[in-house]
Order: structure tokens, then sequence, then C-alpha cells
């Protein structure tokens, strides 16, 4: 059993303790944060289904005021573990990593880490092997997570030379309020760091793209077109979508409308959080564009990311040396693919 | 064991399900609906853990062309059933009435029907004994439902004369696309009919108010300025809301921020569909003038009519002649006031 | 002087009225509309400075009632004028076509209309010589006439075969209450009618694309992936977009950050409503995705159609056979492009 | 001729540079700001209407790469005028008021700044007096501004004892990018110091409120319920409103719905920026809750506090003595009321 800690108990952070806590192969030794944020209150209010550990020893009567319990200190866990999934705020994680060092751990960072705080940028799909018996990993980010999901199973079957894409990205979570837009489309210089992102996991890939903030909270919007090596039609495009346990093939007839139909679909399943792994990709988005093939999915911010980093401690710790497995044996415990069967 | 019926299952009466399904003394027979909506489909996918019941038997091939199992029509339903929660569109609910009164079955109504289609506009806490033994009830709207919480155990402990109300309603559900509201603050002819509506319940109280739809999904807020019969002040009002168990007073230092708060609140305590039953009440708004006080609820709006339902049962079937047992039970099975030992 | 009639005066009916009274070589004879709406409650707070006519002859004394001089019927105004601009809602221009053909008046309908209400389907750059001295053109929609405006200048330069476009609708207009979006991204099913509305004007061109919807008021934006003949840079790009009159390339680095910059923009110069006839287009969004060029243009939906539909008077009434003086007289009394000269 | 000069040419900046220039009585020598921001380059674009000083000589290139004129440094424009109106961000007002002093000249702040960064908390109707001849006021905020108006004149005519606000707060202005909230209703902390500054400046009313930030941007909504010294009905309260030069008494039958209604309203009016100086009042609002009487009004942030800073002009300089007058100028010059006459 692997030993896993996870540091940052925010948005990130409580989804990859209930990921990893799924996985019979792993061990979730506890999770870490700062202060009596909601999240911990929430925790608390759970009956302490993890163990928490503290990151500010000066904090620690504001804990007690609230008899929350806590374990020990965050260097305590860092010392219980063998591998930490840094969820911290952008910026923390890069001064983390001198405490996982100190203790010969490995590690593996978020998105918003920047990319030299790892010896790889990983992700589970496309450059699984990379990752393999590394010490520190970073992530893909939500939006780069997901768009490679779609591009690699394309690439894989049919080879794709060239993307261009626009991101329509949801501008908060919700429960925001330090962050936020008000009646505005926002635009970014181009080109997206989600494409150079793209081509630093998928190098043979030629990618750009621009990207639009909206006042929204459920779901990046992204859309793709994709030059692949020979056209496809739309029926092969769908055929490997279909096919992919990470991705949700629906429609719009059928009543999910666009990003927030995806949000209510996971709450009325009972998903915890109404969170999904899977991103979305709406069968009527697809359409043929000369040579080309373009459609849009949808992406779900708080949870994409969950399955890849778990995909990153069956890489970083030597679990498994078949990314084709590994990601199989993520599938399994998240319960992803099962609604294929129906 | 009452055997309970839900007739129309969509945002309301899946909730109504859920909380039936967990009273001790109450059997959930099935759900009924019209089409293969998303709701139906997410049945489906989690196993069909209700019986499902067709109103429209001609839409039966489209059940059958999605492998969803049909236990029989909404007519055989309402014969099984002891009552009826009629959580239809409104408007629908005053035809179904025919079929019910047909097989002289007893239902309660959700508060888009006409107070006509019921023999007693019903709310738990605040007139529990005009539901007793009546065939039907018309259960007060969300907002009113939540308001009336907080209005009478003011009225209970001090007396309660008049409130003046405003309701910063939430437009839309979170996934609603057939109604929205972009940019702008829409104002309703005033008094709002939750004011009206609180007297019908509470006719000793003369009420008022104002209504502005805002762009958002994640709950509404009340300010409510309510003269008591003798002043009283922050501590007194706050102490009565304390102990309320269908009221969670909140705390913005706490990080409870706004409406979006409790929502991420009750998704992070992993509650089915992120709903809370309670109504948020902050602590912090809370504030004297002269000798009235005021303060501000969140409606919780998907999630906080199910509770006073369910008490609605109870009353209608008789189960429970005094309405502080009967909200008691509901309370228990529904866990709610767990919260409150912390 | 083309005598001119404004036949509905909404949202783009003022506007073209407007517009209409700038021309220097037209006549306003008078706008036209059924019921005192708010547009014609400032309408008579400014002084009538444009004749009103009544299309709903029982409507009178709702105007008399406010002291709003009436000029006369519908059926007056047309029979006073060479042409109509008719804005009514999508559908009754079908309706009115009927009294048009009566007195064997020319019309122009926007692009709610069906295609088939007209002759032509009309784009001031892209198809001027299509409308010469036709009875009935049809404008587009305000995102095809800009996204046309885009597209044309490059065809015209360099050739374009094939273009994918991504529109981001906003949802409604400042002050819409009908219609409305909350917290959700809406994707209706592809192609997109503006993609196929372009390959209508310029069928030479190949084109699909996938529309969102939003919820934000100031403008839509598209973003184009266009395949030229040969490949051509950034620079070469900017260069022909620079020099359009009704393009207005503007960069984030100056503080346009999104559409609602160019709104209040607009607003800061003085330009009555705050209209922009000129789409904006931001340099830092053009980048080549092989050999593809992909921008990023801004449509003001309210106010975009208006230099197109007087193109088309021009066209209609024969008043100039060459589109590209056409363009120039309109441009020259709407002060476009005078910006260009800073 | 009273020489002003507008330091920050920003939302407010500008608007009062345009209240000014309609003045007869008043000479508006310039405008200051300290780089091109989007405002600046408008004025430009304008053919520079106003002079422009430069509070930062460093940035000069910059105004000379875009040919912007500029005629001299915030220091000479002080040195120029009788009163300077300070519209920079909150607290840069605080540091600019040395340079104000040391030229011994009078200024207005605007309501970011304290209240210690003034001599006066000034509001045009409710203290003219207090301002006379003072060195440095400070304006009432938007809020506080329009609130004060609909409370001074019910308190005029029938005594106003006390208020209790709700405050459903626009949260960013079109345009704004640097805030903002997304789906989500956010409550401060009460009493609102809107209701707080009330009291400052009619200290005879018992004032409290709560606030509540909502994510559109064309307009606050307060709800009031005041409490006369006797009872009145509402059409007494509408009697006073109507009657009110800065108060436009609209009603939703005529389709005012809402904040964004009145705002297109002022777009079509052709008002410059569609800016509205009059608060809305709602005649379908005004209820009667017991002894009390309740109404909601709209606040257009952006311009509500032109007319009142105009009137800190006259009150400062000692243009005019009596309050009654000098707003009646104010108003004159303004255009205020002239609607009224319909």
């Amino acid at each position: 059993m692997v030993k896993v800690g996870v540091v940052g108990y925010g948005v990130i952070g409580q989804r990859l303790a209930d990921g990893v806590a799924l996985q019979e192969d792993m061990e979730l030794i506890g999770v870490a944060d700062v202060s009596p944020t909601l999240p911990i209150r929430a925790l608390k209010e759970k009956g302490m289904p993890y163990n928490f550990y503290l990151g500010i020893a000066e904090n620690l009567p504001q804990f007690a005021a609230l008899d929350i319990p806590v374990a020990g200190s965050l260097e305590e866990l860092v010392q219980k573990v063998d591998i930490v999934l840094d969820a911290t705020s952008a910026g923390v994680g890069a001064k983390n990593k001198e405490l996982y060092a100190k203790y010969n751990k490995k590690a593996i960072f978020q998105g918003g880490e920047k990319n030299s705080v790892a010896d790889v940028f990983f992700h589970g799909y496309a450059n699984y092997e990379n990752g393999l018996e590394k010490q520190f990993l970073k992530l893909t980010s939500c939006n780069t997570t997901g768009l490679i999901r779609s591009v690699d199973c394309l690439d894989r079957e049919y080879g794709v030379e060239k993307v261009a894409i626009t991101i329509i990205r949801r501008v908060a979570d919700p429960g925001d309020y330090h962050r936020g837009l008000t009646n505005a489309l926002q635009i970014d210089k181009a080109p997206s760091h989600q494409a150079e992102d793209l081509m630093t996991i998928m190098p043979h890939i030629n990618a750009t793209g621009i990207l639009v903030h909206t006042p929204v909270t459920h779901g990046h919007i992204i859309t793709v077109v994709a030059t692949t090596k020979k056209k496809i039609n739309k029926e092969q495009a769908l055929e490997v979508f279909t096919k992919h346990p990470r991705i949700r093939v629906v429609r719009i007839e059928d009543g999910f409308q666009g990003n927030a139909s995806l949000f209510r679909y996971a709450r009325d399943l009972g998903n915890p959080r109404g969170d999904m792994y899977e991103i979305g990709l709406w069968d009527e988005s697809i359409v043929e564009s000369g040579n080309d093939i373009m459609y849009a999915i949808n992406i779900p911010q708080e949870a994409v990311t969950i399955p890849e980093t778990i995909d990153g401690i069956r890489a970083a710790m030597g679990m498994q040396t078949e990314g084709v497995l590994a990601v199989a044996e993520t599938n399994k415990y998240l319960g992803m693919g099962k609604w294929m069967k129906k």
C-alpha cells in the first residue's frame, strides 16, 4: 500500500483526498492545511474521516477552540508518507518542495505551480512513461488535462498534426468571492498557455489558441479544430471519443444543453460534491471543417485532474510500468466508465 | 409504514423522494414522471434505487429504447400509495388532483399550485395542527417556508407584530436554461406574494415586502425587519435562531461570505446533490433598528421545502398529532440539527 | 433625396433611424411602432425629433393619454417613403411585406426574418452588387455581418478557402428581461447558422462553427480560424484589418480587456447610446496556426448592422452602382474611420 | 466664473468634468490624470474638448507617442483653479490634499476617501449650509447620496425618525474587470456604512441596514423601510417623491422592469454615456408596513453624485448661501426636472 498525504485541503485537495481514499492499493495517511477554513470545518462536521495535520503550529489554538483534532504537524505527515499530493495555492508548492526533498519524498504538484518545480510535466494518458520513478511531477492544469484526453485519443487512432483551440473559460468556482467577472467577456493575449502546455506534453503537435474568460462557474468549454493526418469524418471521431472512459459523450437532444447540465446531472447522480471526473463532449458539436474535425468539450474544473494525478502516483511510485494498465486501475477504483455500459 | 409516492421527478421531486426514503416510518413506493429527462437518466445510471411509474403511456417506447425499467402507470402508483407528493410543474398538480381524488388518496402540492388546490396552506412549524387528517395540503413556497421558520421562532418566544421583508431572489436553479436573467435586477410589484402568504399562515402578523430578482442560482437572501411585541436585542434574537434545528446560524468571519458559501459547504459536507435543508442566518447581519430587529437569511431553494413537506405527511396521515413531535421526527430522520452539537 | 421609413422602433429600429438621419442624401420620413414602449417614451421626452406613425389604430388613445403626437398610420408612412427599413420582431416583417408590396415599395429586413422574405441576402462589402435595384433585401444578422467584414477583407487580399468559427454569444441586450441565461454556457447544435449564412453570401468559402451562449450583454466575441490560399503571417493579417474603416483594431495592452471595454470606450467617446458601428479586433489575438491564421473579433450587436443596412438602401435604390463607393458614402456620413487618422 | 479643475479622469472624473462644463457660472479649466488610460484616449479621439494636465511628469513620453497634447502639470492645474474636484482612487485624494492646501485651494473629495480628509461630509439637499465657505468637502457615496435624496424629502414634509435599508448593490461598473462577482450574493457585516453615513448627515434619524453585493453593473437598488413621525399613506409618499427634480418616479407597468431599464432608457434618451443623474423610484414598490412606509429606489452609481458635487462647489465657494437656490441652479444647468413637465 502506497502511503499518500494531501497538502492543501481546498477545492482540489479535498477531491484528491477523496480520490486517493478510493484506491485500494493506496492509503491516505492524512491531509494538511494551515487554518480552520470551511473545508476543515466540514471535515470536522463529518466526523474527521481523514486525519488532519497542521502546517502552522501557531494556529493550533484556533483548532482547539473549535474542537478539531490535529494529528500532527505538516512535517510529521510528510515523514509518514511515500508521496505527497501538493494542492496548495500557486507558489506555495515550490516552497513546500524543500520539505519534501528534505525527507526524500516524492511529490506531485498541481497546474498552478511553475513547470520548473518538477522533473516532469505529466498527463496520465499522453506521457505516463515520462513520469516513471520520477521524484517530482507536475500535473497539467484542468483545461489542458481535459483537452489532452480528447486530442490524445484522436492522435492514437488517426494521428493529429495541429490543433487550434478556443477556451471559453469559467472564471471562478462555485463559492469563490476572491475572483469574479461581471457582465464581461475578457480576452487574454494569445496564444493561450494551454495550447503551449499541450505542445510540451505532445511535442509532435502544433497547437495554438485563444482564451476568453466568461462569468460562469460550472465548467470550461473548449472548441477544438483538429487537423488529422488524413481526413476523418464525424463518425470516426465519435467512435474514439465514445470508448474513452474519461470522456462522456452527451447529446443536447437528451437535455445536456450546456456546462450547467453536466453539473446538475452529476448532482443528480449522487456524485460527492456533484463532481464529475469525465470531460463532457457534445455529439452534436462535432462537425467536419474541410479536412479538419471540430468539436466542443466541457471541462469540470474542480475534479478533472483527480484521475490523472492518481495516475501520477502510479507512475512516480513505479506501481505500474504500463500507462495503459495504470490508467485502467485508476479508472476502476474511481468507478469511471461504468456508465458506458448502459 | 405510510406508503408514499412522488409524482414529478424534477428538482423538487427528486429531493422529496430522497427525503421520504430516509424516514423510517414511511415507505417510498415509487416516483412518476412523463419522459426520460436527465433526472430519470440519472436514476437509471444509479441502478434504479426507486421504482419508476410512467404518466404518459405513449412514451413507453422511449423508456424501452433506453432500457429504463417502468414499474407501471401513474394511475397504478396512485393506487398503491397512501399519499402522493405532487411536485409537477405549476398547474399540472391541479389536474392530477382529480386522479388522487378518484382513488380517495391524500396529496401534498408544492408552492407553485394555487392555494385553492388544497384544503390547507401548510407549514410544519407554524400551523401543523391545521393540516391534521386533511386530504389535500399545499406547502408554502421555498422563500415563505424559510422565512416563516425564522419569524415563527421569534414569534413563539417574543411575539411578532409586523415584518417588512426584502427578497433578493435567485432567478434560476443551477442547470436551468429555460429561465434566466443577465446583468439586471428585476423588481416585482409590491407587496410580494411571500409576505401575503406569511399572513395567510400567521394571520396575527402584518407583513409586506419587496422582491428583486437577481442573476444567481445558489439561494435567495431575505432581509427581515421584524417588530416584536417588546424590544429585543441582538443576543435575544440570536438565542432563538441558534437553537432551531432548521436554522443554521453562520458567520461571515468563518468564511460564510454569501449564498454560494453555503452551497459550497453543503457540497464539502458530502450532502447528496450539495443540498442543505436548513436556512442559513448570518450572525453579523443581525442589527437593532430602534425597537425592531433586522436580520438576513439564506434560502436553499432546491431543498428547503423537503422537511416541511414531510411534516405534512405526518399531519395529513395523522401519524402524529403534536406538531412539535412531528417536526422532531422529521428532523431526526433527515439528520437535522446534528451539526448543532459540535 | 431618398425617402426612408423605419418600421419597428426597438433596439435596431432606433439605431437605423439615427443612422439614416445622418445620411445627407436620405430623408427620414418617420418611424412606426404599435404601442408606447420605452423607446417611444424616450422619443417623446426628447421632443419628437422623428415623426411617429402608428401601426395599430386602436392604440391611439394610449398615445393621446401620454400626449405623444401621432403623425399618421403605418400605411400612410409606407405610402410616403421610397424604402422601408423593417426592424420589427422576427416574423412580423414577413407580414408587413404584403403592405410594402401593395404600394410597390422597397424594403430591407433584418436578420431575424427568414431568407425567403427577400430577393437577396445582403452584405454591403461582400455582395453589394447582388442587391442593386432589388425590391426586397434581407441583412445578415449581427454576428454574420461583423464576421464577414473580417473574412471579406482577408479574402480580397489573400484569398480565403475555409473558416472554422467559435461564436461566444452574448445572450441578451442591456435592458432585456424577456431572455437571459444565468451562470451557464449553453451550446447549440453545430454547425452554427452564422457559418452557413457566411457560405450563402460567400459561396466560395467552406465555413463551419460552434456557437456557445454566455450570460453577458456587451458584444459577442468570435474566434476565427481562417485558411488562406497561401500562408500569411500575423503582420499581413493585421495590415488588412487595420485599414478597414469598419474594423477597429485594439490592444489588450491599451486597456481593451474584453467586450465591455469597447462598450465603455464608446460611451466615453460620447457616441449616442454608447454605440459602436465598428467591430473590434484584438491585435494580440492574432496567431498563426500552421498555415492558418486565427484571430478574435468583437461584435457590438446593437449597432453593427446599421452601416450595412444603409449600404442596402444605396443598393436597392440604385443610388450607387459601385459597392466600394457606396460603402464609402455610408462610412463618411456615419463618421466611420475618422478615428483611424489618429 | 468659478474656475474648476478635475483631478482623476476615470468613471467619476469624466462625468464631473461634463457636469461642470454645463454650468454657466463655472469654467472648467482642465482635467488631470497620470497615464493614457482609455478615457484619455477617448478625450483625444474626441478632439480634446478639455485641456489635459499630467500628474506624473515621467509619463510625458507616453502622451507624446500617442500625440495627446498635455497642457501642463497637475500642480499647474491646481494653481489655475479656485476649486478642485478630486475623483482619484481611494486614498490618493488624501495625498493630493497636501497640494491643494499648499496653494490654499478648495477641494471636494468623493465618497471613497475617509471622512477625516474633509471639514464637512456633504449632501446638497440635506446639509448644504454646513458646506458654506469650507475649504474641504467630502461627498456622500453614490448609494448614500441617492438614499438621502429620498429620505430628506420625506423628512422635510412628514418627519422621519428611523430607516432600515437593504442595499442590493451592483458589484462593478460596466467595463470593470478588476472587480467582479460570479453567481453569488455576498453579504457584508451589518450595519452598512451607508446607514451610518446617513446618520452623520442627518443625525436626528436612526438608521441601520444590510448590504448584499450582486453580480450586475447597471445600478444599485435600495429598499427603505421608513418610520415617519405620523403614519403616511402611499399617495402622500408618492407626492413628495414625484415633485423632487432628482427623483424620477417610474412604473413597472410602463416598462421600467428593473435597474437595466433605467440604463437603457437613459441611452435611448441620448444622454451622454447613457447616464442618468436622477435616482429611479418605482411607484409600484411603495407599500405601507403598519405605520411605516416602504419603497425601492435605483441608484445610477456612475452619475448620481455629480449634481451634489456641483452643489458642493456652490457651497464651498459661497456662490449661493441658500441651499434651495443652489440646488435649483445646479438642476437648471444639468437639465434636471425638465422631464417632469411631460
